[in-house]
C-alpha cells in the first residue's frame, strides 16, 4: 500500500510522542511511512525523503521537532504538499523554543502548527485526516465518526463524574 | 462561482489583516466567500456560517482572530473541514495570546495554526491552496509558479544589495 | 435542593482541582451540580448543559479548562449569568496558555478569571459565594466566618514558627 | 441616587481606561462612584473607602491598576465583596506585569479578573452588571437587550464586508 | 536582645525558603524576629507586625511571598523602613508571577527585590547586613570577612575540578 | 560636600532614566555623584570608581543598565555597600532581559532591583533615602514628609475625578 | 580582494540592520561579501552560496534572519565554518521568536548566537572579527585599538554628563 | 601540552554539564583548561584566569552560568579572544534568565550564545572546534568527520524506527 502520510521526526527520541499521531492514522486506516530526518545533521537525506514523498503521492507530511525546530518549516522549504509541525517539549524551556521556531515562519512558506507534545501529535493525524478527507469521503466518514465517539465519550465520562445537589 | 474557501474574522477591525489572505487566494484564482463571526458575540450564526460553508461545498475554512481568540477553536469544533488559525496582534500581549489560545487546542480538534498578523494571513491563503492542491493540479501548478517567482524576486533582491569586497 | 452553582470542567482529568472549589461550596452550604463538558468536543452537550443551567435557576458558573481553554468563554457566549473561569496547568506551557485563553476576552463577553490551578479552583467557589452572597446575607455571613477563620490559621500557624531573638 | 458600584484606580493616569467601565455602567442604568486610590500611597484611604463602600451598600467593586498592580488584591482582602480586576498596560511589559499580580491571588481572596486595558474595563462593567442581574432581573433584561444589539452590530458590520466569490 | 531585621512571610510553607535568610543572619550575629503574615488574609496583623517592628527598631524588613505575591508591597506602604522583596516558586508560573508582583511596584513606594527561591532569600539576608553596614562597622568588617571566604570556597572547589591537559 | 549616593549608568543614552533618581535625591537634599561606566567597555573604569565611592563614604551605589545589564551586578561584587539595580527598557525585550540580569543575581552578592525605566529609577531614590534613613533621622523624616506628601496628592487628583452618582 | 566574511540575511527588509555588521568589518579593514538569501524561499541558493563561500575562502559567515529564523542554522547545516546569528526583531513578539529560533540549536551543529537587532549586528562583526583575530594578529590588534576607543568614548561621554555634589 | 580552550564555569554545580563540553574536545583532540571562577564571588580570579589564558595561547574561552549569568560577559570585557557562553538551567526560570544574560550584550562586546543546558555545552565545544578550524586543517578535518558521522547515526536509528505502510 502506497503511503498517503509521512511522518518524519527530528531525532528518534520524539518517537514515543510521534507514535500518537502514527496510532491516530492506523486508526483513520490511512498508510504512512515514518521516519527520521534532522534538519541540520542530515540536509541532503531530510531533502530526500521529502522528494520521495512527492514522487510516491504522500499527501500530507507531519514533521516533529524540538528545540530551534527547523525540520518543519525546511520540509516545506522543499515542497508544496501540506506540512503539519508538531512542536516538542524538549528543552528547559518547555517547548516554546519549539512552538515559535515551528509556527512563525515567513510570508510564502506556510506551517500547520499544532500544540505542543503528544495532543498536538495526535492533533496532527486528526488535521491530516481532515486534509484528506476533501478529496476522500470514506476519511471525510471516519472522521465523522470519530467526532461522534469522541462526545460520547465525554458523555461517559460526565455521566460518572456528575455530582447533582 | 461556488467559494471553496471561507475567511471569516472575529471582527470587522481584522480586515486589513485577512485581506491579505484575500489577494492570495484571488492570486490562485480560488474563489472564496469573506465575512465576520465573533465566537462569543454571535455564537449562532458563527456556526450556522460554518454549516452552510459545508453545504456549499467549501473546503477549508481560514479564521482569523484576537485576544482569546476562540473563533478557529469553535469553527473546528463544528465541522470536519481543515481549520487555518490565523492569530492577530491585537491586544498589548503582542499577540501571544492569540497564538496560544489558537495554537493549543486539546486533542480531539486540531486548528492548523500559522503565524501572527499579515505574515500569517498571506501563508494562510498558501496553506489552503496547498490543502486545496492535493486534489487540484491545476492549484498545485499554480502554487509551484508562485514559488518559482518567489525564489525570482529574492534573487533580484539580492543583486540590488549585493556588496563583493 | 435546586443547584445554584453550575461546576463544568472540559475534561474529566481536571476533577481533581475542581473538586476544591465543589469542596468549598459544601462549606458554604451552596449546592451545586457538577459536570464535564468539552467545548470542542461536545459543543452543543456545553450549550444545552449552559441553558438547562439558566432554566433551573443556577446563579453562578464556575467552568475550569486548560491548553486552549474556551469553555469558560463559550460559556459565556451563551447565558447571561456571570461566569468564573479557572485555568488548569494542563500542558508543558505550565497554563499561560490557559491563563490567557480564559482572562483576555474580547470586549462585550467578560470571563471572571482566578489563579491558574487548585488556588484558583478554590477562589473560584469563594468568589461564587461572595457573588450570591450580595442578594443572600446567609452567605455573606459565612463568607465573614471564613475570613475570621482564615486570620485565626495564619496567626496559629504563625505561634508555631515565630522566632524572636 | 444610591451607588451599586465602585468604580476604584490606582492612579488618575488610569481614568481613560476606566471610562469605558463608566460609560457602560451608565448604558446599564448602574448607578456608580468614581475615586482614585493607590494601594501604595494611600493605604489608609483606600481602606476607609473600600468600608464607605459596604456600608453605602455598593454591590461590587471594580479596580483598575498597572505594574503591580495590587490595588484589587488588597481591595478584596478589606471586603467580601466581589472585586473585579482590570489590568492597566502601564509599564514596558505590556501589562503582564499587572495581569499576574491581579489573578494570580493566593488561595482564600479572590480577584474576578478581567482582559488588559479598555477591552477589560467595558468587560468589567459588564461583568458588574451580570452579578448584579442574579438578583436585579431589570439589569437582566438590560443584559440580554445588549447581546442583541451586539450580534445585530456584528451582523451589520459583516454585511458590509462580506464578499462572495 | 532587640531584633534589627524582621523576617516575614505569606505563609507558614515558605518557610523553608525564609529559614536560609534566618540562618545567614545568625552568621552575620544580626538579630531578628521571624513570623507568619498573610497581606490578604490577615491585612490588619500585617500592619500591625510593621508598626511594632518600627517602634522596637527594626532597621530592615524582609519579605517572602509567591504567586500575586503583595506583602513586600503592602508592608513597604506602611513604613519608611527598606523593605526586601523575596518572590516564592509557588505556583505553576515559576516564581515569575511573584517577581513581577514584587519588583514592578509603581514609582513612589520601592521594594528591594532579589532573585527567586532561596538563592534570593540568602541574598536578602546579605543585603540587609549591607544596609545595616553602612552604620554598623562590625556588620560591614563581618560582610569583607563573608567575600573572603567565599572566594576562597570558590577557589577550593575550583582547586578539585581544575583539569589541565 | 561629599556624596552619599553614586549614580552609575552604563552609557550616557540611559540619563534622561537617570535623572529621575537625581531629581528625588536632590529632594531630599542628598548629594550624589552621578557619572556613566560600562561593565563590559570600562572594566577598570567601574571598578576604580566604585573603590573611590567606598573611600569617599558613598553610602549607598544606584546602577541603571539595559539588555544583558551587569553592570550593578559587576559592581555589587567589588564593594560591600548597597547596590541599587534599575533595569532599562533598553532593547526590543521591553526591559524583561535587563531585568533579569539584574534580580537573578546568585547567592552571595545582591542587588537590590526596582522597576523597570523611570518608575524605577525614581524609586531607587527613594530605596537609597530610605537605607540612608536609618542611620540618618533627618532624611528619615523627610521621607516621612514625602509619604504624606505623596497621599495628599492622590487625594487631590481623586477629588477632580471622582464621580458620585 | 577576497572576502573573509559572508554576511548573508533573510530578507533585504533586514538590510539596514545587517549594514551596522558590514560597517563595522569595513572598520577593522575584513574584506566581505554581502547577500540575501531565503532558508525557505531559496533553499538551493542558499546552499550554492554557503558553498561557493567555502570555496572562495570565506572564514566567517554571519546570518541575520526574523521570525521562525532558521537561515542560521540552516546554513550551520551545511558548513563547518563559525556562523554568526544576529536575531531580527522582525514580527510583534518583539525578536523573541528570532532568538529562540536561532539560539537553542540541538546539538551537533551551532549557532554563536548574539542580541537582537543593531546590537547584534554590530556584535556580530566584531566576533566575526575575533574568531579571525585568533590567526590574524593584525585583525587583533585593531580589535585592541577599538576597544581602548571605546573607553575612551565612554570615558569622553561620562565627563560630560558626571555631576558632582 | 598548552591549553588551546579554556573552559570555566560560575559555579562547580555547573560541572555536569561543562563536562559534555570537555568530553567534546577530547574527542577532537583539542587540549583544553577546565575551571571555576565566580563573575560575583571572586572577579579578581576571574580577571586573572583570563589574562593568564591569553598569555598561554588559548585561542577560544567557553563560559557557563545560569541565573544572572554575568561570567561570560565579564570575561569578554577582559579579552578580545572569542567567548562561548552557554546559559545554565539552574533557577526556577528554566534558563531563560541566564539566556537573556548572556546573549543580550550591548554593542560592543559579544558573547557567542549557544542553547541552554547540555546541549549548549556540546554546541560549545564543536563552535570552538569550528573557530580552531579556520587556522588548523586537522581540526576542520575532523569537524568533516564527525558531522559525517552524525549523519550516519541518524540514519542507523531512522532505519531501527522506520515503519512503512
Amino acid at each position: 500500500m502506497k503511503p498517503r502520510v509521512l511522518i518524519i521526526m527530528g531525532s528518534d527520541s520524539d518517537l514515543p510522542v510521534m507514535e500518537e499521531a502514527a496510532s491516530f492514522l492506523d486508526r483513520f486506516g490511512i498508510p504512512y511511512r515514518m521516519t527520521v530526518a534532522s534538519a541540520h545533521r542530515t540536509p541532503e537525506r531530510t531533502m530526500r525523503i521529502v522528494r520521495d514523498a512527492e514522487k510516491q503521492g504522500v499527501e500530507v507530511i507531519i514533521a516533529g521537532a524540538g528545540m530551534a525546530a527547523h525540520l518543519p518549516g525546511v520540509i516545506a522549504s522543499h515542497t508544496i504538499l501540506p506540512v503539519i509541525g508538531v512542536p516538542m517539549d524538549a528543552s528547559p524551556l518547555n517547548g516554546l523554543d519549539a512552538l515559535l521556531s515551528i509556527v512563525q515562519m515567513p510570508p510564502g512558506i506556510p506551517v500547520a502548527t499544532v500544540s505542543i507534545g503528544k495532543a498536538g501529535s495526535r492533533n496532527a493525524a486528526i488535521l491530516a485526516a481532515q486534509i484528506i478527507g476533501i478529496k476522500d469521503p470514506g476519511i471525510a466518514g471516519k472522521l465523522r465518526t470519530h467526532r461522534a465517539e469522541m462526545a460520547k465519550e465525554v458523555e461517559a465520562r460526565a455521566d460518572r463524574i456528575t455530582k447533582k445537589p
